[in-house]
């Protein structure tokens, strides 16, 4: 699927719905919803469910992590090449539960283009958006400190959270697509995020540990 | 399989070779070896392939690493849960390419064990390993910095480099396997390994980059 | 002072008390109370305040913590011979704010030794004290998880909680002193910690924090 | 000394010759060398040498570190505030050996400016160097992989590899001071470097494990 870019990409994180049956159960909501509404929405799950959710579901899969490495003896590290292998079509990078080194984070960039990955590089501010952006991936996913774990949305928080993190992005780089990374819950959060300027949308346990997926996500895209 | 301990461990590294046909070439090798000399051998490949490996072919799957998390929120890390849910029965810990906190080291061998999962972990030298012991995982992997990278094999090194570091990890609990992990690449190797007092052996390139793993794999076994 | 070891050990961590005038009063009541009641006390003030304190108060002065290196290409690390010539008699290492991997517990105890610093491992669990009594350090510093942040004091807690602990590294290596690292306020929490087997306490912001640290020094060694 | 930039800074590493006897003749040397030349040259010694250096010359010290940290519970962490009251005037942040995440790099920066000392990031390549532009730091020291640990002078190099360098930073913004950090090691490299577009350079090696770093400082500013 290259050229498709998801507006929403759930990530999974290491939750015990992450993996197994209710990893499967999420991506074929995300897959029905998908064709439903015609919103593109990818997953992140697991590395271990990348190879069987990326064969049974025609969803983009994204990895949540791959290391600055080129291939060799790196134990326990995540290839680019075999994630793609496997079936993804991306991968997460500098998630704020996986932070890289500067040098890392192009090192990762730089592992991800070359095995035809997108990239999605997570940053907590506005100046670490705008370092990012001299990496051109193909998605910054912003968290901005104010909303996270804030219990904040995005739909009532000031506007000026998300515009200036957006604009710090395409200052720099204008074909770099910016994902609302907290701060989403509804499709109220989603419409504001992109009349905010934002190209989509990041979110995890909103998703993943409710108990009725499909339903929060048709919700999610119910105003796009 | 509970109570499956194999006498030889492949570690597939980030290499190229360990995914994709490359990797299946190797565990089936592998599984053809075992079942041909009665040695059983397991492998540790990429964790994207764990899935797919473990459903092919009858061979212990080892990861090559686990995070000391419960589950969660902990983007890009490596849950011992998802592991043995897609067919692994152990992993690796603390790889010399994968270094652990010693408070990590006793974190992610009790979340192995809690998910059932045998635990290998690998240590650099004779206190390390001692202070391994101290955790009574499965296997300790011994890597003697007089071995590492120097070309030098087991069966014409010192003996007192494996006979020590065997005691330092008996010493403190008797129960836990050993594995010699360098200087191995022949059967004569590994012959002497377990005259040394080793209980099996870990090694990586000299099957996973060979021509042709399943002769390796043979010359390995032959003076079992 | 070699040979001489400190029933009590402050740590001055990374507070605003920890350097300049606050760190020079804390050091200077240490001194004054060590010499008033016999009970030697040492102190662990920031890097660059080893020098100063070490030059002007009669204490034991210990750094937070040494990297596993010799000397060479390591821009920002801490050099145990560094550390030495500033004035240290010894060093933390490992302490739950600053953890290493177990090849550098192993490493930065090795590098201490060698320039005759003494070595106080931190550690947060049973199966890790015993671990680190491999290395045989001057002090192993427990910090139990039941203790840490609870406000439960080592003299009502669980008696088995310290001696437990205790027990642990004295199995491994009997030379190997204590510290109670956790659950220390009070001259009656010092007590209870020595009967119940440790030989000193390492404790923090109970004392730097303090309005008076004197006065906080003088109640801790008033039941000794 | 704010608003006083030198043209060189030697960085000491964890050299044997950064401590004690030695380092005050590097520092000596320095404070000489510039007196003479009107070329100010900076030091970055040891954390432990900060204090005395800085009491007993007249040069512009730095920290070769400082964590993303406010005061507060980071043992073994260095804090800006005690970096600067111990008499440094800046610090350098992300060395190729004390690699920072992306989000450290951004909280480093904002500490050592609160702390009101001068930043100087270290990158390793275009695309950080550029990206380390958007921290607004006083310095970006670039390492260019063609340069690092090659013998390759920048006097002879392609002069594109420092060019690009510069105006990758300064497009970002004009305002940071870029220093080449490789590549240097007499007046002719230094005269080429700012020929190129640096505003100065960071050594090691070439003064701190010379015989006669005078001589060598002598030489460096002789072009100018």
């Amino acid at each position: 699927m290259p050229g498709i870019y998801p507006k929403i990409i759930i990530n999974f994180k290491a939750y015990n719905e992450g993996f197994g049956h209710s990893a499967h159960n999420i991506a074929k909501a995300s897959e029905f919803v998908s064709e439903q509404s015609g919103v593109l929405i990818g997953v992140a799950p697991s590395y271990m469910e990348i190879h069987p959710i990326s064969k049974h579901y025609e969803i983009p899969v994204y990895a949540q992590h791959v290391d600055a490495i080129e291939p060799g003896a790196h134990t326990g590290h995540i290839l680019a090449d075999a994630v793609r292998h496997a079936g993804a079509i991306g991968t997460l990078i500098n998630h704020s539960e996986r932070r890289l080194t500067l040098a890392d984070v192009s090192g990762a960039v730089d592992a991800a283009k070359k095995a035809n990955l997108q990239t999605v590089v997570c940053t907590n501010n506005i100046p670490t958006s705008a370092a990012a952006a001299a990496f051109s991936p193909d998605f910054i996913a912003i968290e901005p400190p104010e909303l996270i774990g804030s219990g904040i949305s995005v739909a009532t928080a000031d506007p000026a959270i998300i515009e200036d993190s957006v604009k710090a992005v395409k200052n720099i780089n204008s074909n770099v697509r910016v994902l609302a990374g907290a701060g989403i819950s509804t499709g109220d959060c989603v419409k504001r995020a992109l009349e905010l300027g934002a190209d989509g949308v990041l979110l995890a346990s909103g998703v993943v540990k409710a108990k009725d997926p499909e339903e929060v996500l048709f919700n999610l895209v119910s105003k796009i």
